[in-house]
């Protein structure tokens, strides 16, 4: 629970305005809470709708105007000089299941936070900035229950189609449509103009904690081989069944899980990271060797080749799995994406900013996705981490310090005004 | 798809009654007919209570009494001598969610058409026989919606309370007092007093097909030690956990499954069989390393030494699995039964049937389950077997010739009589 190094000097007292926004951030954490306290909000749930409501109200209430856009993106605008675009500043409010207060949620109130800091900084200063500035929470970002993730900036980025997602079902039949409709969250149009991207989001990892970073700038994102696997096998009877007869699929796909892990300790030094995350089994009754399993494998590594390397190991089991279990693999559908960088210079200007404030700051890469790696692709985005306490992420025990919180909170505002105000224009 | 041997003596042409049956047969698969040739009738469903009204319809218009008793068994009675016990004779008609035609529904038919002859030689003869007649169809002998199975004969037996039955609910929640209102079949009392007890299965194995078997005569079950494991981790990020820092349950589930199978493939010829049949996971999204896997894992053998041994590598396997997913795995429950046999009375008189009728037979031991071996423990119970083509069970392909379920009607109408007429009493 240390946070050692994370200090800004001269920053020791927390200010009004940033006790106000710790106090905003508990009241976002009562949404879907649970009782092992976290909270479960899946996009599109009544959880989900409730604290889109309560943001709407915040961004109103602080000047900005709230709207949703058609696929269900929550914008905050703050228009200061008409047909500009705008540095879009955000993350995600939906959560997994059982999840921690911190992923998405501290992104999309920190960059509200630093959005009404600034209005009222321009308003005081009468600056006009070169940019408009839109405040995000990006609709379903976690895809767990409409898949795929990230869905609300894929179709802002033109990365997926807006029919597509709209007609996306949940495992209840429910389309992404209706949940909207639900939640009253299903606006029209495709939102503001975006020129610069800016999010904050907790590490989910250990490294920043390790190594007494306050501050990670993100310059690229791992690679990633992303497969969904249907083993087919064949319906038998579990007891009067002979071994030798049966064709069992559950037994074929839990093989494959063990070889991801393998593939994974064969890489030193956690270069390669391997997951089932999903796998439903058919028909899933007591006295059935089931016939079908559906299941979701990942692979990621930061270095292509050895990314390459696990691929090649885990085509290779496919096929000892099929002869071994007597099985059939298919591969249903598969998302692959390489090491992709965000901006030299967006990276560069994060760092001259944390290093003006004295933060600990170093350059970390990204293994998860996030919205930001779809906007990184159209416009020149800046990813910030702030740390994990021992890493932990999709887990109700999720937890990141106050301090470092705010911490992130100041960098992304300056941050935040250096884009409103054309920095990186210059370059 | 051969029935090799299984022609009876002087039996070659199929009689009138015999056509009936089998036309029968046909209807009675239409119930709930899947597009793969199968059948979807779990118990309590709603193909599950109109196979049941057409049941009551068919045993009403042969004479019997119908009704339900408080578990929702239904009984077809003929009471010829009021106060005098009954021999009950039957099987169930519900069924897996993709499953075969003959799997109890063959038995309960059979049954039907056994005691529906027996009646018509009663009257024409004048004879009453010692016993009268009671057709049943068990409540939920599947145990895929309502766990456990063989639910209706567990409650008839007095192995399961009532209130415990009728509370027992479906993964959405509804319960089986319900289901069985829902399908207008929940009825009151005890069901008639058995004496005796009569059921005839598909064999759901290959060893009669390959011996040219027509009736297996079972006497005895196979010992079985069946557990549910729940296999406990931590919630993580699929992505940006270090491999070093999860707890994956899927990984731990996982590897028990195969760990089942490295076991049972440790005993020779098929000796011990061992399965997992149902296995769900929390929360299950793409992107997250789950907390939580409950499974079930059946390990069985006809020999209770090889049981036992096979029962401490699985526990050997649990500790090792433990260390190595960094997981904890809790057994939830256990139910375990030994050898037991079937009476030997009942085996020679279904032995001195099938050799009098010139049909081949063997003794054959059972490896599931059935209501028969509920009854077999508070009365003297004859099991008959006829064969599976190629031991195909709980699939949509399940086959047993029209021959062969034929000669298994008859042989079973002749123990039935054999039963009604007091054959065992003088023993």
């Amino acid at each position: 629970m240390s946070s050692v190094g994370n200090h800004e000097p001269g920053h020791s007292e927390v200010c009004v305005e940033d006790t106000k926004f710790l106090e905003h951030f508990r009241m976002l954490s009562t949404f879907g809470a649970t009782a092992g306290g976290g909270v479960d909000r899946q996009a599109g749930s009544e959880a989900d709708g409730e604290q889109r409501a309560w943001f709407t109200q915040l961004l109103t209430e602080n000047g900005f105007t709230a709207s949703f856009d058609q696929i269900g993106n929550q914008f905050g605008l703050l228009e200061l000089e008409a047909g500009r675009p705008y540095v879009v500043v955000g993350s995600h409010l939906d959560s997994q299941p059982t999840a921690g207060r911190y992923d998405g949620a501290y992104g999309v109130l920190a960059a509200a936070h630093a959005a009404f800091r600034l209005a009222a900084e321009w308003q005081a200063s009468g600056v006009t900035p070169r940019y408009n500035l839109a405040v995000v929470n990006w609709f379903n970002e976690e895809g767990s229950r409409f898949k795929p993730s990230m869905m609300g900036s894929s179709v802002y980025t033109g990365k997926m189609t807006l029919d597509s997602a709209l007609a996306t079902t949940d495992p209840a039949g429910v389309t992404v449509r209706e949940a909207l409709e639900f939640t009253n969250t299903l606006g029209e149009g495709t939102g503001p103009q975006a020129a610069y991207c800016a999010e904050i989001h907790i590490e989910q990892g250990r490294s920043m904690e390790r190594d007494g970073i306050a501050i990670g700038v993100v310059d690229s994102n791992w690679a990633a081989n992303k497969y969904e696997f249907v083993v087919h096998g064949e319906q038998a009877h579990t007891g009067s069944t002979v071994i030798a007869d049966r064709h069992d699929d559950l037994l074929g796909a839990s093989l494959l899980v063990a070889a991801a892990r393998e593939i994974a300790d064969h890489f030193p030094d956690g270069a390669v990271h391997t997951s089932v995350g999903q796998l439903d089994v058919y028909p899933n009754s007591p006295v059935v060797v089931p016939s079908r399993v559906n299941l979701l494998l990942d692979l990621r590594s930061a270095d292509e080749s050895l990314l390459q390397e696990a691929d090649r190991m885990l085509h290779e089991r496919l096929e000892q799995i099929e002869r071994s279990a007597q099985v059939k693999i298919e591969k249903a559908s598969s998302h692959c994406w390489p090491v992709t960088p965000y901006q030299t210079e967006g990276v560069a200007l994060a760092e001259k900013i944390a290093a003006n404030r004295g933060v600990s700051h170093a350059r970390v890469k990204t293994l998860a996705g996030h919205d930001s790696t779809n906007m990184k692709d159209i416009v020149p985005t800046v990813m910030l981490f702030v740390p994990s306490v021992e890493g932990i992420s999709h887990n109700e025990h999720e937890y990141t310090t106050d301090q470092d919180i705010v911490t992130g909170l100041h960098v992304l505002t300056d941050v935040v005004r250096s884009l409103c105000e054309g920095e990186l224009d210059r370059q």
